[in-house]
């Protein structure tokens, strides 16, 4: 399948890895590259000794990093040290691209911007990024609340009116080939793909965490702050992750003042619960696409999977009358 | 285009109109049932005597009728009074629609039952209703959380696992052709447009609300409880409307009991304000793709350019290599 998006990358079908922090490594990265589509290790926060060992996993086969724009903006030297590698592409999510534009424009690598409002689409239109990724708050992780439905047409529409060159893709609630048709009809040239490749052998999930989580549906999700405020991690407050609900969750996402004012004590159940993975409290990050997806597979077999599906979709498409 | 939804109806289009609450008069569901679309009329909480003025405005062309679950379970006069009708389908939105399904079924009208839930669609498709909506939170007015883009394909999997012969249309963000085809590629055999319905000439809204609504974007809507508290109508805690933020919207939102406890001078100011469509306070119900809507325009209109688009669309589907 043939979009602008596969044109530019050389990819064999128009699908994006999410670069998942701590979860998406050089492993995943690396499978999803060499099954046709675009992988990327999830930088996240900018552990560089961590970065550097997923860049060593990825070996020869090109792959693309992903940073957390604000948790990184003050480390040119981090920026450098990804930029070395030659990625695919640089990935940035949350917060204002603008610092890392003109070195990674001046290493010839593209930059793939995610947005979560229209309002940042068009500012990031405005830097002239190379992708721009309109993520709804279907998706796993860190996000807004926009709806992935009507969000990503609202930034084509004004790509469109801008006579822009700027590729645009969908992110949030895809993990199959019905989501990458849709993403398709929306106006995307690709999908962004996380939670799918959350649950594949190559990605850096506790395995005791996969079935207990795959068990359950869309419903069973949740936009909270509560995995940010036990793991002290301060994130801007229009953000939010999206995971499964656990007790625990249950029990703190309407009293932040409160967990806050447990933090010791909640932190070190929390961190227990993690080593034990205990899903009674540990939330993983996931989208509400977790109650499409059935078992955790290869990334390679994911990939093929999503290919054959968009065979069958493109054939089956309705008649015209 | 024929999908199962078209076949049903005798549709030339898989596109239904949303039966919105005071909004979707006679008139309304005419021009989109004489366009080739499914129109109906919103009946809402049940007031009878409008109820009846709209199927009068209606005259002979078909239409459908939509009735707010929880407001009218205990009125089975109002039940018969609609079924007298023959409505082309009568559409449930929100509580258990258990009650009406007997009186429908003898009435031989087709129930079409919408959820915000993979829970509530399941209760759904256990009841056996014809047609299954599930409807994301990036709709406009009533409903939840769950996104469209990976509600859809969860429950076209439940009906699928089921073996059901229940159809399932998508509801939530969608305005255009677009968003139709996105639909279908979900699993869905047709779309529920709300929003894009509003800005219509036949629609029971304000003139004077049309055009400064339509300035707005998806990113200044939001889901809240403001305008149920200041209307004093009594939600199930579950349920929120998204709505135009205004700065009467803002400024309550996040303090509901702040405005139960000013509500006689709140209720009053809301009112004169409603009288002079006061922008500054009232705040339409519509749904995020307010940003892909530029204009009101007739409803058949709006069905022609939906029906040229989906051609179109479907005529540039990408190749298969």
């Amino acid at each position: 399948m043939k979009t602008r998006l596969t044109e530019v990358f050389g990819l064999s079908l128009p699908v994006i890895q999410a670069p998942m922090a701590f979860v998406a490594g050089g492993a995943l990265a690396a499978a999803v590259s060499r099954a046709g589509g675009l992988g990327l290790i999830g930088g996240g926060y900018g552990d560089a000794a961590w970065i550097e060992a997923q860049f060593d996993i990825a070996g020869d086969t090109p792959v693309g990093c992903g940073l957390i724009s604000f948790a990184v903006q003050d480390r040119p030297q981090l920026l450098d040290q990804v930029l070395k590698h030659r990625p695919r592409a640089l990935f940035l999510s949350f917060a204002d691209p603008a610092p890392f534009l003109a070195p990674a424009r001046a290493a010839g690598v593209p930059v793939i911007c995610q947005v979560q409002t229209f309002r940042d689409a068009c500012h990031a239109l405005d830097l002239g990024v190379d992708i721009v990724v309109a993520q709804g708050g279907d998706a796993g992780g860190h996000g807004q609340s926009r709806g992935t439905m009507a969000f990503v047409p609202e930034v084509a529409d004004e790509i469109a009116r801008r006579g822009s060159d700027t590729l645009l893709c969908a992110a949030g609630g895809i993990a199959d080939a019905r989501g990458v048709l849709a993403a398709l009809a929306l106006g995307a040239d690709g999908a962004v793909i996380g939670t799918r490749f959350w649950a594949t052998q190559e990605a850096l999930v506790d395995p005791r965490l996969v079935g207990p989580t795959l068990a359950h549906g869309g419903d069973d999700t949740i936009r909270t702050r509560v995995v940010d405020t036990v793991r002290r991690i301060d994130w801007p407050g229009r953000y939010s992750g999206r995971v499964l609900r656990s007790p625990f969750v249950e029990r703190w996402h309407s009293d932040d003042a409160g967990l806050r004012q447990n933090l010791p004590v909640q932190e070190k159940l929390w961190q227990a619960a993690v080593a034990r993975a205990d899903t009674s409290v540990v939330a993983p990050f996931v989208g509400e696409a977790v109650g499409l997806i059935r078992s955790a597979e290869a990334a390679a077999d994911v990939i093929a999977h999503i290919r054959a599906d968009l065979q069958k979709g493109l054939r089956h498409s309705p008649d015209i009358t």
